[in-house]
Formats: structure tokens, sequence, C-alpha cells
């Protein structure tokens, strides 16, 4: 406790002796992130562009500004920090999209979800990191075999983030869930499996370390998930018996939004993936939290989540530009250029050959055990999932420094080789195919596109208007894929499912709703749940009414 | 710029190796806050208690705790850091207090503000460095002539944000808005007043050197308010332009934050004064943005702002109480207690005659100028401006830091003593005179808050409720005031004021509300500005609808 405390006052001493000076860096750093916010939304329109690759541009652009008004000298423009990534952007981005995900569309899809996120991720990293040894050696690039292994699982991190900006919930749902959660379970993985490589004894390989890297890995996924879910379902019942409303809707947002942060913190604490934990923290206090408090609070928390969560996705995009052009790694490369381009490239296609690796036959695995057609996973929808998960973006940056600027031997050629590679292969995917993916999607899957469109835009075009007003219509959409009769007419629009797979999934969805109406509502709150408010004599009789259509 | 990217650079490498340190520490911080806010709503219905009190204690009890795991050893539990303060925690206090502010009360005593705010706080420095040289030179307490101006400075600062929380807009109008613009005038006076006395070359003190001061002030204070109003004004015209809500909800909050923020930020770069900015930059953005944009977004500014400013409220006070335990500066007191309690004391005296000393001389000379009896600051009200003026907090004990750390000389008697009796003024005035302060305007004002919270139960009282999705009752309380005729029946209540009052306060007013109507709405939007949503075929109508009972 001492020692904690200690550290952080260094920390803060350091801050504050940097007075004017971070000020400016801060006054800059505003102003871009404005300007970003602004040509996004003017380039909305563009069919190439998205907001990422635009925080990017201006990043790099920056930065070759800063370095000419400091004549080329400033090789630290701006560090990366991995701190403030995974401390302070990550969490906001992630639990919004816990919080915002369609659960039914999710759930549905778990298992697959699971199978590419986590077996996916272990193909792809022993896919880069067998390419890498084979290929570097030749290349004399003069690292140890644990820098192979890490090299593995900095690639194997696809960018959920950047898959956020490009693929769009309502326009290919299944598609969106999918690669987003095999994100989300991605991240934690190779996280996992990163830290396993680190703390890796190469001379005791066995096949028992083998299990032990598992086991601690399924240890890792569960008792993240259940911290997550504790902590979500805690917030719900705090506020359901305090019921802060009664007093101030400040109150009810500001323990939502501390409840969230706090969990994430926790599961960092004891060591586990702070990533999962608030991923289900926010997927609980959609579902539970968010129904307890007042109107006032739902529509401030879901829009300053969202907020927040796309402001933390600007910064992160606009920090890796600006930091790609820190002079110093790049001086050390600059002898063999040669060398720098064929690490690059030899990277760029171990992702995508890794990639390929496991999407193409674990789709074909998942399609098995699907009976009816409509469920399966289709080619093009398999190569539209293998081309969305090739970015690569903060959490490899932040891995990669971990691992190669340590002990501040970035001097080492090998080391500043790295972390160059790096800085290129996030920048040439996120850009490069990043500006594909849009195009990609709409040539590749030009009916579902319509098609969903067309469902949705009953309900779901002026959504930022009407969803959270209405608070039903929050999974409206997947709603539409159960198929219990509410929605009939925009059933009409979709091939009906067979017989068999309505039946199977109605038994699961079946009995986690009974479970949840008969026991967990009462405990937590959630959907149907109506506060209380103080001289309202319509309290029972709406809640009646806004139960009803729900069974 | 190279440098400032440097020193950036360091501060979060330093950061960045913290690693699990400061897990801990932040894990801790929340868990606290959540407890505050959860603490403060259960007391809530105690009249005696606030949330700052609360979190004072709770920090202080913590400060124990951590003392007495850590053995009695850890010196520095969370050291008081400047830079956390003026950067991060003031700015969203002060800039929600802007927003919030009832407008037309706020401008109808901007005078007698003024005057409270800048020549009362000078007369309070004045008064109180004269005090200290007089008593601590006979103590011997050993500081220069600077250090005393600087004792003036920093105990002439008010704490605003402790103001906030003891008094209510609500109850008392009147009082709330003098005694909180006072708190922001005051905030800027004295930090102005504390980097003048800084830099300030007493060996050549001259009557120039005096006017000098008060140009430089008057500059300030222009410059800033300008700036902040340009700010505000800013955000308005590129929302109504680009009209984001268009799109999202989320890119309308994200300006308007990152906007706010930047004026603040801005002054600071160009050495102003950040508070006055943020609070006009508030001001503005109330009385224009906020009326710009979708109705989402309207409720999520609102509440996300004052989330933002309850949040950073409660973390000063936690972080304050933390604080006082620092155990160093302690040791180095704890050899003659007696003088340490002497100079606390001496300072709470002299904070209590400095305040006396321009509250009922200053308040003679403002009722001078009102002509109605009912605008006159009655003695009872008086008394309670002198009193809920009395805490300090934050800003002191941040000006007290800047002066008696640098360099690291704490070890120095005179330093660490003025700095522990900083701590025990601090703690005292918020304590002690903020508990008292909640009965004595209920003692005080029976009949006043009772009459008010008669007038304003009518449209007020489930304020979170209504008035964001009004918008309209946003000044409703002011314009009860103003005696327009619109609120006829309420008025009945109130004084009739006399004619000539009204007819003064309605040229000028008169004069704004046309030129307001005429100019600066049809540029920037503001009340009546409908946000054209696609599809909306009332686009029109509403329009007028809505600007009808304005004029």
């Amino acid at each position: 406790m001492g020692f904690a405390s200690g550290t952080m006052t260094e920390a803060m001493d350091s801050l504050s002796t940097s007075d004017h000076a971070s000020v400016v860096s801060i006054t800059l750093f505003v102003t871009l992130l404005c300007a970003c916010i602004v040509i996004g939304h003017l380039l909305e329109e563009n069919r190439w562009m998205n907001e990422s690759i635009t925080a990017l541009i201006i990043g790099v652009g920056t930065g070759v500004v800063i370095l000419l008004l400091s004549g080329g000298k400033s090789s630290h423009l701006m560090v990366f920090s991995e701190d403030l990534f995974f401390i302070y952007l990550l969490p906001p981005i992630i639990f919004n999209a816990g919080f915002q995900v369609k659960k039914k569309q999710f759930f549905r899809n778990f298992m697959t979800i699971t199978l590419f996120g986590a077996l996916g991720t272990l193909i792809s990293f022993i896919i880069i990191s067998l390419g890498a040894i084979a290929f570097f050696k030749k290349m004399d690039v003069g690292l140890a075999i644990a820098d192979y292994l890490a090299i593995g699982a900095i690639f194997a991190a696809t960018d959920s983030v950047c898959t956020l900006q490009v693929l769009n919930q309502d326009e290919t749902p299944l598609l969106y869930s999918l690669v987003f959660g095999e994100g989300v379970v991605n991240d934690a993985t190779s996280v996992v499996l990163f830290n396993a490589v680190q703390n890796f004894d190469l001379s005791r390989f066995s096949t028992r370390g083998v299990f032990e890297l598992l086991g601690n890995f399924i240890y890792l996924f569960i008792s993240s998930t259940v911290l997550g879910v504790v902590a979500g379902l805690l917030s719900a019942y705090v506020i359901k018996k305090l019921y802060f409303g009664r007093h101030s809707t400040d109150r009810e947002v500001a323990i939502m939004m501390l409840m969230a942060y706090l969990s994430y913190m926790l599961a960092e604490l004891f060591y586990l993936s702070g990533i999962l934990t608030v991923f289900f923290c926010g997927i609980v206090m959609s579902h539970y939290t968010w129904h307890n408090v007042t109107e006032n609070s739902r529509v401030t928390t879901k829009h300053t989540f969202a907020t927040l969560s796309f402001v933390a996705e600007i910064f992160i995009f606009l920090y890796v530009g600006m930091d790609a052009l820190d002079i110093e790694k790049w001086r050390v490369v600059s002898d063999s250029p040669k060398t720098s381009i064929a690490v690059s490239a030899t990277l760029l296609g171990l992702v995508l050959a890794g990639r390929a690796a496991f999407v193409f036959p674990l789709s074909f695995l998942s399609n098995l055990t699907k009976k009816s057609q409509n469920e399966k996973i289709s080619f093009k929808q398999q190569v539209t999932i293998w081309w969305a998960g090739l970015m690569r973006g903060a959490v490899s940056m932040a891995l990669a420094y971990n691992q190669f600027t340590k002990a501040g031997h970035t001097q080492e050629r090998g080391n500043a080789l790295l972390i160059t590679s790096t800085i290129t292969v996030v920048l040439f995917s996120t850009v490069v195919f990043g500006l594909m993916t849009k195009p990609l999607v709409r040539f590749l899957m030009p009916s579902t596109d319509k098609l969903t469109s067309m469902i949705s835009s009953e309900s779901l075009t002026p959504k930022s208007f009407i969803v959270p007003l209405l608070g039903d219509s929050h999974d409206s959409e997947a709603e539409l894929f159960i198929g219990n009769g509410v929605n009939s007419e925009a059933r009409e629009v979709c091939r009906p499912p067979s017989i068999r797979s309505l039946l199977t999934t109605r038994t699961v969805h079946y009995y986690w709703r009974k479970f949840d109406n008969s026991f967990m509502k009462q405990v937590f709150g959630g959907r149907g749940f109506v506060p209380y408010v103080p001289g309202s004599p319509t309290e029972r009789s709406v809640h009646n009414l806004q139960e009803e259509p729900k069974q």
C-alpha cells in the first residue's frame, strides 16, 4: 500500500512539474480532437473514409508539422503510454460495446464467437510465431525465441475498436456480432497469451506447461466474466434498493459510471482480464441497471457512454498517428531500409495467413453444428469476417511497446526494427485494409445490406431519437430473429427459420426468460421495473402495462 | 513545442512505470467515491451534513487506515497535485456552475458580485496580510515579506465548491447568486493576486506598481471573459451550421464537452484566468449552444456536466481529506504544537475578520445604489453572506502548496508550519463552518426560505424530470423577478417592485433582448431555434410556436 501510493506520488509529482508544457500538449490535443469530429462529420457520407482513418491521418499530419517546427530534432512527440491506453482509454470503449451490443444476437452466437476468439486467436498466434521464426532467422534480425512468441501474441490481437467503426450493427447484425464478439474475446486471449509467453520458462517446456496455460486461460475467462456480472448486478441492486433518482439523476449516472470503471479496475487488480469483465458488466448493466433508473438517467447514460467511447477511439487513433513519427526509432532502422520493409511485409503476410487459417476452417466447423441454412455462415460472409478482422491497432501497439522497449533498449537493432514494423503494420492495416472494408462489405453482401436495412428502417433508423425514450426497442432488432410472433409483419421479409432450430433456440431462451422474470427481475429490477416516483399514482398500472408485451 | 512534448513524455513514462501500484490507488479511490455517493444519499435528509463533509471525513478515515496498515511509515499517501486539481477537477465544476446558473439573477446582481469578488477579495487580502505580519512576527515563525503577502492571497480565496453544496439555488436564489458569483470572481482575483505577489519586486514598490497590478487585473478579467464568450459562441455556431445531431447525438455531446474544456485550456495557455473563461463559456453555451442540439443531447449534456462536476467535487474533498494526514509535514511541526495551534487559530481569526471587513461595508454601498427595499441586502442576509464564504478549500490548498513546497524545502520550519496550518484551516472551516451553515441559513431566513420554495415548487421541484425536457423553464425562476406580466399569479406572492426599479431593469434587459433576438439568435441559434430533423414536417410551425411566449 505504501509502495502503491509512493509511486503514484512520483507520477503526480512529475505531472505537476510539467506545468505550462502539459497545458500546451493538452490544448493541442483537444483542438485536434475537435477537428477530427468536425472533419469526420463532413466526411460522413464518404463511402471510403471512417473516423479512425481520419484521426490517424490528422495525427500523422500533426506529427509532421511538429517535427518541422522543432527542426526535426524533437524525437519524442508523444510516446505511447500503455497505462494511458489500458487504464483510461480502453475501458470506456469496451464497456460501451457491451452496453450497446444486441444481447440476443450476441448470446445466440456465443459458441461461434468463443470458438473464433479463443481457438482462432491461438491458431493465429501459432502460425505467426512459426512464420516469424522461419522468415526472420534468414533475415538475421537477431531475436530470442521469447521474442518470436511475443510477436505471435502481438499480431494475433485484432483491433475491435476499428472493427466497430467499419461494420454496422444495424446493417449486418450477424457479422457485427461475430466479428465484434470475436474481437473482445480475442483481446482477452492475446493479452493472456502475451502474459503467458512473458512468464514462460522455455527451458522447461512440457505438455504439462501447455495444459497449465490452458487451465489458466479458462480460469481467467470464467472469473473475469463472473466479476463483470457480479459488478453489474451489484449496481442494479444498489440503485434499485436506494433509488438514487428520487433525489438526484446525477447520483445515478455517477454510480453507474463509477461501478463500471470499478469492475475494470478490480479485474486488473486481481490480474484478470479487465476487457472481458467490463464487457460483461456492460451487458448486465444494460439488462438490469439501466431499467432501474429515471428516464433522464437512461438517456444520459446511454449517450454519455457512447460519447466517451467515441472520444476515446478518436483519441487512440490520433495518438497512434502522432506517435508513428517518433524519430529515434526510425533512425536505427534507416540504415537498413530494405530489411525493415521486408520485416513489415512478412508480418502483414503472416497476419493475412494466420487469420485465413482459422476463419475458414472454424466457420466450416461452426456450420456443421447449425441445422438451418439460414444460420450458416456463407462463404461471402466468411471472406468478410476474415477481412474485417485484419486490422491491427492500439492493443498490438501497447503489447509491442511492452515487449520491445522495456529497460529502454530501443537502441538494439532488433527491437527498433520490430517497433517500427509494428507501427507500419498498424498504419497500413488500419488505413489500407480499413479503407477497403466498407466497399468490400457493400460489394459482397448487397442483398443482406438492403434486406436488413429494410427491416430495421421501420424502428431503428432514427435510433438516437426514439430508442432511449422508448426503452423497449432496445432489443427490437434481435427480437425479429427469435420469431415469437410479435413482429409478424417484419418476419415475412426473412426466410422462415426451420422448426427445429426454432425449437432448440426457444428452449434455452425460454428457461432463461422464466428464470429472469421469476427471480432475477424481482431482485435486480430490469425492464418492466418502474422506479417509484413520489406522488405518482400510476406506479402499479404502468408496471403491469410495460411487462405485458414482454412475455 | 519540443520541450512540451518532452515533459509530457516523462510524465507518461513515470505513469507507465507505476503499473500495478497505480491500479491499486485508482481502485481504492473509485471505491471510496462510490461509498461517498451512497453515504451522501443516505444522509441526504440530515440537516447538518453535506456531501463535502462526508467526503472529507471518509478521506481522513481512509488516511488513518492506510497509515495504520503501512505501520505509520507511509509519509506520502497521496500528495496534493496542483495540476490534477487545476487541469482536471476544477474546470468541470466551474463550467457546470456557469451552465446551470440562473442567468438573469446573475446579471441583475452583476455589479454587486464584481464589487464583492474583486474589491472584497482585495480588502480581505490586505487585512489578512497585515494581520499575519503583525501576529506572526511576534511568534517568530520566520517568514519573508513575500510569504506574508502570499498568505493573504491564499486565505482570501473562498471555496466556491463548498458554497455550492451549502446554499440552494432554488431556496435562496439571491444569496446563491451573490455568494456563488462572488466565489467565481474571487477565485480569479486571488489567483491573479497570488501570481502578482510572486512576481512582485518588493524593493521597487511604487504607486505605479499598484496601478500596473490593477491594470493587469482588469486586462485579465476582460480578456478571460471575452475568450469564454467567444468559445461559447463558436460552439453554438459550429453546431448550428453543421448540425451534428442529424447524424449523431454523440458528436454533439462530444463537441460541447471538448469546446468547453478547450476554452479553459486556451485561457491557461495564454496565462489568463481559466476559471472566469470557462464560467462565461458555460453561460453562453447554456444560452445558445444548448438550444441548438437535439432533445437527447440536451438531456445528456445537462446531466453529464452536473455529474462530472459532482464527482469532481467529491474527488477533491476525498483527496484533501486523505492528504491531510501526510506525516512528514506534521513531524516538523510536532516539536512546537503550541505555535502550530496559535498560527492556525490566528489565520482562522483573520479569515473571519477579513471577510467581515468587506461584506458589511460593501453591502451598505450596494444598498445605496438600490432604490427598492426589496432589492436591498438585509442585515440577516449580510450575515449569511459573510458566513457562507468563510470556508477555505482546494484553491487555498493548491496555492499554499505552490508557495510553500516549491524546490522541496518543506523541511524548513516556517514552510511546514504554514502547510499544516493551511490544512487545519481548510479542514476546520469546511467541517465546522460548513456544518453550521445549513442550520444558520434556516435560522436566519425561515420566511424567505418558505416563500421562495412556495414560488418555486410550482415549476421547479421535480426539476430533474421536467426542466431538461421542457427547455423553456430553464430560466423560469429568474423570470419571476423580472415581472413582465407572464407569471402574474406567482408575482402576487412577492412584494411588487417599485415602478422606478422596474423601469431601469427593463430598459437594459429590453435592449439586450432586442439585440439577442434580432442578431445573436439569427447567427448562433439559441432558445427557439429548432434543429432541422429530416422528414419532420413541423419544422416551421414548431419554430414559431416556441418563439411566441418568449417576446
